[in-house]
């Protein structure tokens, strides 16, 4: 009989793509945020150090999310880390800042301006 | 026998489709502004008060540029004049800057300093 809480020490670990740097590019980011959930996801992230994908639920199906984080994942924006059973998900604002400064400030600053 | 030079007085004006005010989304922007060469177009926009579509042939052939001249206009991010058989293109900045606070310059800056 298995004891109530496991650590899940069988599970490989689970690993995503990303893309090198020299593969992240300024159109791809652009493409990725030009939809209104990937939107709110980032500004999300934004605010948090990390977030749960459960964290996402009000603003889309369990389905969606996936291609949206997949989406978000694959233009550089976003990295998702396993700890046990739980995912957790951050914005890569250190690289994106560093490839493209004052991208995602201006971005965010003006959504927020906006309020669209 | 026609005399050599002739305004064009006999064309109708011709006229495009633009958005309303409240059609034009960031989302709609971001997604227009994904492309390599109507990312290129807007930063030479940018640059100048008006330009000839003559001006973006080094970019991309005639063809081309009518489709992302038409991406662009219907996202809200150009507007275009004609006197007699010249055609003007702009950036609508003030518009933009208006609905979303930063996000050109922003964005500019960006490419400006990755030179991607």
């Amino acid at each position: 009989m298995l004891p109530e809480t496991t650590t899940d020490t069988s599970a490989t670990p689970r690993s995503h793509w990303y893309p090198e740097r020299e593969d992240i590019t300024i159109y791809g980011i652009l493409a990725a945020l030009s939809d209104p959930t990937r939107l709110t996801i980032v500004r999300q992230l934004a605010e948090h150090e990390e977030q749960c994908p459960f964290d996402f639920l009000d603003f889309s199906s369990k389905q969606n999310l996936t291609h949206h984080f997949k989406v978000l994942r694959e233009a550089g924006l976003i990295m998702a880390r396993y700890e046990g059973r739980n995912k957790f998900i951050w914005l890569r604002r250190d690289l994106i800042d560093d490839m493209f400064p004052g991208l995602l400030d201006g971005l965010l600053h003006a959504i927020e301006q906006s309020n669209p």
